[in-house]
């Protein structure tokens, strides 16, 4: 990811809140990344802690955090996210050290996020953010997240194009009164799938870093490239449903599912080890429903049931690495 | 439940998972409970360690974990959970203290447990166990989690009949052999609505400490009797949508989801605080979307909506309990 970024002549801020590990980011350290993006003030605080020193908070400004915030920016080159007027003002008010600020659009994704036709907020924003002289308009921020609902790379290219296509317009509006200002679009698929970022100076995916179940089905990339397993053991088997039942639940996978083409709740796959790493997911296997700690596997496969035996490691691709890993973080299953 | 356990005659282990907290404990401490289920080796250790000395962990032996449930073994008065020949067999060879164990039995509910037609495997696993004197059979342990998918009162009274006529049918077949043995059941739901327990020995509900939305959902409760609300802050308000965006996602409320009765999918209700504690949910206002960091509230209700400004703290109601609780342990958001 860091070399097609470079390929394309645009700044590399990956997103740290799939991972969230001080070690994983090392990796990203020792491969040149000097700049992140986080979701929350309390991940940028551990990545300062870390010793990262140029932190953008994608995530619209809580102003309940603001002596934590205010901590960060005495630390680090500090960008904040912000789309509405009140919290600008709040910031303009309440802000002790200097630190930059996106205004977040809402390219079609409709979560958060200024409507592009908006410019009077934009406005209202940028007017409010000038009475500060160490307030810093860094641009517009956008995370295309509409591409986690994609059936496939055409789909996830056509709505790239639709939201660049967009802040390329409000660049063009604002570029005389801010000439430097960025663009700085998210989403894992688009920067996975895309070849065109004309006009876009910076990327923030996260994904990435271990991808997952959901973006092979969305057509971000493939099984091969899951880098992640949980690693369950069988506690309990059962012939006459052929299933096998796992120490392996909502509190370590995260109860986010897909539906395959039948229809059937897939709350992760199955991959097995191999001299050069896991194998594709085993055909007619799938984990088919959790409870909070047990995992239940369907496996009308009778050669893979049959091999199971209590005791025995399964390896599960997870739908949803992020909140997989986000829950394992500080946990360790034998 | 304490009480309606006493009024009954039978035994009270609380399962600790719904909150899995040491100050929590304490109220169940306090109010006389000396006997508790856990769901984990894990959290066995984590109450033994806060003085808890007799534990049953109510999920299928993971023989990966026998160092751990050995070094509790010799601190606690310890309960396992069996369903497998193998498993019985490998706690007969490595176990080095005494313990007392219960054989899963599946009422109905089809996640774990043997059918309790099939005695052949219960004697197989007895006649293993028979040959440790100091492996006690302590009885029949079953989970009748079907209730949670009931739609109300009559239909979980009708399945706690049917599991307790099941168990007290193997409890006859089992007395002359063992006359002491017990018959423990577990579901939150069963134990708030039935009034039989007839041939029962212990109840383990957990759920019921907090109960939440899905409870009321089923039957267990009313809404007045949810003990958590979580609070999180707006962050955004999008009039067009008629939206709230909230600092609150997947990451601090699980993605657990109710379907109400048209079919929308429902992460969570809002409430809101009154002098005598929180109100009913507020109509027209839900919690519609969940991704990592952000919940999106929907409020057509437009009183609610115009009130909620940015910095508020909004209440939400969970969905289930025991997933937010066990996310939210170490978290404090402000």
């Amino acid at each position: 990811m860091k070399g097609k970024a470079s390929r394309q002549g645009i700044h590399f801020r990956p997103h740290f809140k799939s991972h969230n590990s001080a070690e994983v980011a090392k990796w990203f350290e020792e491969a040149g990344t000097d700049a992140i993006t986080v979701s929350s003030v309390t991940m940028a605080s551990y990545f300062a802690a870390q010793g990262w020193k140029d932190i953008t908070i994608a995530f619209p400004l809580n102003i309940r955090e603001i002596d934590k915030i205010n901590l960060l920016a005495g630390q680090v080159k500090l960008n904040l996210l912000i789309e509405h007027s009140e919290t600008i003002s709040f910031l303009v008010e309440k802000l002790k050290f200097p630190a930059g600020f996106f205004i977040k659009i809402d390219t079609g994704y409709n979560r958060t996020g200024i409507s592009p036709n908006r410019t009077d907020l934009i406005d209202q924003i940028l007017h409010i953010a000038s009475i500060r002289k160490d307030l810093f308009f860094k641009g517009f921020l956008t995370h295309s997240g509409q591409t986690y609902q994609a059936s496939g790379r055409t789909e996830i290219s056509r709505i790239h194009k639709q939201s660049t296509v967009i802040l390329r317009e409000l660049k063009n509006y604002y570029k005389i009164l801010f000439p430097d200002l960025w663009l700085s679009i998210g989403d894992t698929p688009s920067c996975s799938v895309a070849e065109d970022f004309e006009g876009i100076d910076e990327i923030r995916p996260g994904n990435f870093v271990y991808y997952d179940l959901m973006q092979v089905q969305i057509g971000s990339c493939d099984y091969r490239d899951i880098a992640v397993v949980v690693a369950c053991p069988v506690v309990a088997k059962h012939q006459e449903r052929m299933e096998i039942v796992i120490y392996g639940g909502a509190v370590h996978l995260s109860k986010e599912f897909l539906n395959d083409q039948n229809g059937t709740r897939i709350f992760g796959m199955i991959t097995e080890f191999h001299e050069s790493g896991w194998s594709e997911p085993v055909k007619n296997v799938w984990l088919a429903s959790l409870s909070q700690e047990h995992g239940i596997i369907s496996s009308p496969n009778s050669e893979f049931f049959d091999k199971a035996t209590v005791g025995d490691l399964i390896l599960i691709l997870p739908v949803h690495s992020c909140l997989t890993a986000n829950i394992l973080e500080d946990q360790i299953i034998i």
